[in-house]
């Protein structure tokens, strides 16, 4: 189905772009967008572009594992992924993450994104 | 803020249901919602409860650990959950979820549901 495509494309854009050049990421967000980042919320591109290129990291690999993709009410795309993050040389890092994704012309952009390490 | 509220009160309700009486969530589905269960789409709130019921363990317990909740652009407000789940006497289990509440007078359904157990 079509909105798999859209979320499958996204993540491999996404996480293409995060871990080549993060700062590059800011094209995805608008003022409106929200990120709940470990627990920390940051409103607006800008914040959220700030909040990623603050990262103490210089390298970083995602590696996604599963990716799950619902239409949304608005005609958006939810999607979840969740996987193994590598920074530097520490240890992989599960993690979890959910977009909204909005639809505008041929693109998208993200409305909500929620990002957390899975500990324990 | 009143969207984190209103997250925390659903999860501590929701994961009670669950855990007491799983039939007894069909209240929180409609025909539209959606869910994804371990990779496995169902839509509609009889169809999602028979999935729920339809799972072999007898007695389940959620211990949910991080909640982030964000309003969503529709009014409603979306909800990632992690945490671990024990079913029966097996060894505990990391889960993602992520819901999507939508309003409906002074009460919330969800309309979007994907769950993930995280291995590995």
């Amino acid at each position: 189905m079509e909105f798999e495509q859209v979320g499958k494309m996204f993540c491999q854009h996404y996480y293409g772009m995060f871990d080549s050049n993060r700062a590059s990421l800011v094209a995805l967000y608008r003022d409106q967008s929200l990120m709940t980042f470990e627990g920390a919320q940051v409103q607006g591109a800008q914040k959220i572009i700030e909040k990623f290129v603050s990262l103490t990291f210089k390298e970083v690999k995602h590696e996604v594992q599963t990716i799950d993709c619902q239409p949304s009410l608005t005609g958006g795309i939810l999607v979840v992924v969740s996987g193994q993050l590598k920074t530097d040389t520490d240890a992989p890092h599960r993690f979890s993450q959910m977009f909204h994704l909005v639809k505008e012309g041929n693109n998208f952009w993200v409305s909500n994104d929620v990002f957390r390490l899975n500990y324990g």
